[in-house]
């Protein structure tokens, strides 16, 4: 694998200053330099960025790139955490940091969509919406100082019915490895309104090629964002009996299918809950994991099942309670099954009001964005970390059942809680698991790899992929996708080399590496 | 322009005589060979093409491709009618033509997905659920016939919740322009069931590339269906004031971004009804466009509106019921708007008796394949032909009103009756209107020529683009996609020259050629 050399690092750290100015070029040792604050291989170093304003600036700094053969690694907030944060690939990149950037160009509130640039986190957005009283809702992830752009193109989820993020991309300009400047969709044309209208153009349609990608530099995107509903329900089930998650499983996925329920049901276990209620300590001070007897005492404890769904409605006030009536009767005769829902309802043109919804799960629901799960980051210790473990599973119920045995032994051989927080779509599912540990704690971070690998391995003996990945383990991941040879991971390198011959953008992000570095 | 010589095309059917059989031949002077059966420009005569019974045959017929040089023109069943129909960009192409390979592979109606190969029809898709009493419906476009992988390709719409069926399209199977295999999303994997449940995979999504494409020939994909419906409601809108169409748009479009209407509702005007009670000699026998007065008494004597909207609601009884109220409400109070529905409610375990549902227009809301509105195809002459004529337009009401003004007064120049067959979606919608000619009537085509040129060249001054094109105008449809001098149409360029580098797939499709050819 070739590296840049350090002289032509630092020429182009030195140049970029007339381009970014000096104040936007952090330099290799420089205090505000990037780091993983969760690093699974502690003891890494800061490293370099550049900081450009705008999209002229991102293709001259990319046109500096080409000439000085300097790897940029992109991000927008670099909050991509349990993912490796900001981190590169390899440690000779230069971080190209988009936060800068941080216009919300338009937002339509008739049609529904945004445009925005990386800089706009999900909390910004939020505000000017409110700010404005325009009659959309947002979608947002667990943590909302993330980048609306970055997370929808690392294909992250939500918990509405616009959960899915990618899907509600719109319209990107993109900055290609060469500099030059592309717009997709309908905004290659000129002098239009529909980029961010209708999804597709003329022609073979590129825009997913921008998503999990290191072929182009997308410094901005339309986004399509939901009309705000008259009436918000959100929903609980609590399932006593754990053997009962594959009725759980099939049921609430069918009422996604038949459009009851309106956006990705989450379904958690004790261990979820427990981290909420944090640290850990509290609650167990043993070795290893949490015992199944002491996770029943915490339970009955918190008052909760062994399973705990939560659901939302959106809409007209008719349609949602007669959805609410529907799940009720789908579960209604199941022993050990309660539903609990609370209803939200609008005056006449005045929204729902937030500050009434107070559970921060129901507000991630309602797409209020927030910092709170970052509590439970400090469950193992005061310094804690996690990385996110989640393969893609059919939604099959009892094929759930059977993957979740196998990784509750896993968890449970190397000494770690299990914490699961499913993500329940109309065909498949996300089997959400985390590893929490303490940061630099080599012993702990050790067993911590070994059960990740274990668990990807076994996944992909079933034929499970993760639907995102740490950097630490995007080749390990993409070494799985194995048809004819490797045909997939072919085509991207293919496409890779054709458009950055001089592999100059994110070299190796998930896995696709430019013929240079080979 | 570079031509392929004509030694190297009859060396290659004569080779593939090996590979597929000397039946599946189709050669240069065979009474067997393809044509548009509406052309524009008429006088082509048939022209030659290659069968393969299977993706393995499909590699080696273009192995044999790339090493006579001769260009394929790829298509599934060749009925995209008012499009082009099976005709290639330029003479001196061979046909490859899948309809051999028509598999249904798998139906699940649990999960609701189906995976086919191209020969596959709706009609076939529809009649393997019926025999087995399968639990989804379909989603159909106007004619049953055709191929529903190659209308899902070319990005084609039907008229229920799933009817943008590029959106449902989930793992492809793709023999890429150097006779290699790819399978995309999850089916990237071995051994894995997530090919057509998830439509993510790792890195990049390349999916897109394939839809209104020649960098390869897809062989196989998988397709959602939606789940059957307890009750299927279908609803005409009776609009007597021609100025009341901005208010219809936007208020089925609202109602549609509210999820209220699920699927995309239809707008046609006096014309379209025309042609479904023609020939138009029936009717009216004078020269140039139906006058205004005639039209009007039309209406009358046909007892519908200058707007006739159709929408139709799927699922739950008790939703459906309240669906429908909304709609009501929403429209009540406005004078000369007219609101009537039927209900169609299944047994429970037992689908909508669709022989119930008897007009057709119904039935296309309801999934069922049909050929009827081929008659349309015989308004002006016995030997009718027509083009489509469909730009996609922002849904405001306003901005469409005006477009629509200046649209008729176009036809009318033209001599042209305008038929209108809006399709309404969220945020966009398709302007779709047709052009009906007497088939080899050069002074009538000369004139609809004219027409569609003006009409699109109308479009574009605006910002709209159509959704898909007949192969006579993909040139000057994507010439229209400017930005950055032709930033879009240079990207898809440079992808078709590092994948397809001996030109060798649908050269000229979508107006993208490879450099060969320039």
């Amino acid at each position: 694998m070739t590296t840049t050399p350090e002289t032509s690092q630092s020429e182009f750290l030195s140049r970029a200053e007339a381009i970014v100015g000096a104040q936007h070029v952090i330099g290799v040792d420089s205090q505000d330099g990037y780091l993983d604050p969760y690093p699974l291989q502690p003891g890494r170093a800061p490293w370099p960025g550049v900081r450009p304003g705008n999209t002229e600036e991102v293709q001259e700094i990319v046109k500096l790139a080409n000439e000085t053969g300097t790897p940029l690694w992109t991000f927008s907030k670099g909050k991509n955490l349990g993912y490796g944060g900001p981190e590169p690939r390899t440690r000779d990149m230069v971080a190209l940091d988009l936060e800068r950037m941080n216009r919300i160009i338009e937002v339509d509130d008739q049609l529904g969509y945004a445009v925005v640039e990386p800089g706009v986190t999900f909390f910004d957005l939020f505000d000017y919406i409110q700010e404005r009283n325009l009659k959309v809702w947002l979608s947002v992830p667990a943590l909302g100082w993330g980048s609306v752009l970055g997370n929808a193109l690392d294909r992250g989820y939500g918990m509405t019915p616009y959960g899915d993020h990618a899907k509600q991309i719109c319209g990107m300009t993109v900055v290609l490895p060469d500099g030059d400047l592309l717009k997709t969709g309908m905004g290659a044309m000129t002098g239009t309104d529909l980029g961010p209208i209708f999804q597709g153009g003329f022609g073979p349609t590129i825009d997913g090629l921008f998503t999990q990608s290191n072929l182009g530099v997308v410094t901005q995107i339309g986004i399509w964002l939901m009309p705000w509903p008259e009436t918000y329900i959100n929903g609980d089930i609590k399932v006593e009996r754990e053997e009962d998650l594959p009725l759980l499983i099939d049921t609430l996925t069918q009422l996604r299918r038949e459009d009851v329920i309106q956006n990705n049901a989450l379904c958690g276990n004790v261990v979820r809950a427990v981290t909420m209620h944090g640290p850990r300590s509290h609650w167990y001070d043993g070795e290893g994991a949490i015992p199944e007897d002491r996770l029943e005492e915490i339970r009955h404890e918190l008052g909760i099942g062994q399973w705990n769904a939560k659901f939302a409605i959106y809409g007209d006030h008719g349609l949602a309670l007669r959805r609410l009536e529907i799940i009720k009767e789908r579960f209604a005769g199941h022993d050990g099954i309660e539903i609990d829902a609370r209803t939200y309802r609008g005056e006449d043109g005045v929204r729902i009001a937030y500050e009434d919804i107070a559970d921060r799960d129901k507000t991630q629901m309602a797409g209020v964005p927030t910092l709170k799960p970052l509590s439970t980051i400090n469950y193992l210790a005061e310094d804690g970390g996690h990385i996110d473990a989640a393969p893609i599973l059919p939604a099959r119920g009892e094929e759930v059942w059977a993957f979740y045995q196998d990784v509750k032994k896993l968890y449970a051989k190397h000494g770690f809680d299990l914490y699961i927080g499913y993500h329940l779509y109309p065909r498949h599912m996300v089997h959400v698991t985390m590893i929490y540990f303490e940061n630099n704690n080599e012993e702990m971070l050790g067993r911590a790899r070994e059960l990740y690998t274990e668990l990807l391995a076994l996944a992909r003996s079933k034929g499970y992929a993760p639907y995102r990945s740490h950097i630490d383990y995007m080749d390990r991941i993409a070494e799985g996708f194995d048809f004819n040879n490797h045909a997939m991971l072919r085509f991207q390198q293919q496409l890779k080399d054709a458009v950055d011959p001089q592999g100059i953008i994110a070299p190796g992000k998930q896995g696709v590496w430019p013929a240079r570095f080979l």
